[in-house]
């Protein structure tokens, strides 16, 4: 399964890392017929027609849709200060089951600048590995003060430590799109939460551990597919 | 919080490592009043009466049990290839709960050799962070083989790709222990897990998703989280 992000007409062209894949690794040639995914939301079946090993160039014999589960899961995370945390959560959400990934910066944040493009690479290749091949959106970093204030029709939820609160399962709604919001390891300020809350966030618990920043992001992934059915528990 | 495994009568002694975060790092000195804890299930409310740098001692004034799940989840799983992924899932098990973990060797595992005492080291670090405080017995690696024989009262199930298994969601008995096993990188043999169907594992799957190895761990013990309540989801 390769992918591409440049497709015309019939013709589509891997990247060099892709082509490399490709024709290098896997050792395909002219006349193969492989797999590749788009953005778009598209398996094609395509056959090599330039085995190049930096511009490979297919033609496309066929196109389906890809399978896109009907729920709807939107995490904001603070992004780690130890970088392999924070996508070792992008690569176990997009396993598990993600639609969007938004990284925002708080008060109490330790890392402030992110390489979304690595975050897309890291993406690419779980969508590869796991089959989960509808792209989750990943967008640019948003400080959480503004974050907060946009509008959206989701259940939105703010993941705080204290156990007393509604825990984040409870407040999934069958069919409702659902965001969550998760802070660093110093977690939100009392104030932070507040002005989320006048926002129309519910506090919600994950539990009655305290769960780093990236295993919340994962704990979360997870509760949302158990409650959602689709580890087939009969809820 | 501290970690000791060194306690006989009232007094407990802090190996070098966490003497050195105590007095060095902490600072720490003598009068001072912390928190220590032991693989026996205690919490203990202990004075510094030597704060040396090496070997710390301490004089216990108070001790009460930990908290402990009434649940039992024992995870057996093929370390993988690369050690990093399998410590990220015995860090993440730890902070979600487990009670019991049991490496294992099958036929397509790509590991066969493990350093028990450096899981215990981020077992502890794991339960320090996330203060889930009742120690999981860690084993000794075993091959498969010989595993899926011996004998045990859980719930014994078996991880596999074919997604018209049952869930491990719906395979979950309330109070009853459960054991899941999990393979490696290149998943069980047919005839592995034939095996161990007639050893009376039930083949469970994990969802729609082919989760990496330490993915599997981690949703398996989030997923009995969900499912025993303990993320308050109304089941």
């Amino acid at each position: 399964m390769f992918y591409t992000e440049t497709i015309e007409n019939e013709i589509c062209v891997l990247n060099p890392d892709e082509s490399k894949h490709c024709t290098s690794v896997l050792r395909h040639s002219n006349g193969d017929i492989v797999e590749v995914f788009s953005r778009s939301g598209e398996i094609h079946t395509a056959k090599i027609i330039n085995d190049s090993k930096k511009n490979c160039v297919l033609n496309i014999i066929d196109t389906k849709p890809v399978y896109r589960r009907p729920e709807f899961l939107h995490v904001a995370i603070a992004p780690t200060k130890n970088i392999d945390r924070f996508e070792w959560f992008v690569e176990k959400a997009v396993e598990i089951g993600i639609e969007e990934i938004t990284p925002i910066f708080s008060e109490h944040s330790e890392r402030r600048v992110l390489n979304i493009e690595r975050m897309e690479k890291i993406v690419i290749s779980a969508m590869k590995q796991s089959m989960n091949l509808s792209f989750p959106q990943i967008n640019q970093p948003v400080e959480f003060k503004d974050f907060i204030r946009l509008k959206s029709k989701e259940t939105k939820c703010i993941a705080c430590c204290e156990e007393k609160n509604i825990s984040f399962a409870e407040t999934i709604v069958s069919g409702k799109p659902t965001l969550t919001v998760i802070g660093p390891e110093g977690d939100f300020t009392k104030r932070e939460v507040e002005t989320a809350i006048s926002k129309g966030f519910i506090p919600v618990s994950l539990g009655r551990s305290r769960l780093r920043t990236e295993t919340a992001g994962m704990v979360s992934c997870t509760i949302f597919q158990c409650i959602t059915g689709r580890f087939g528990a009969k809820n």
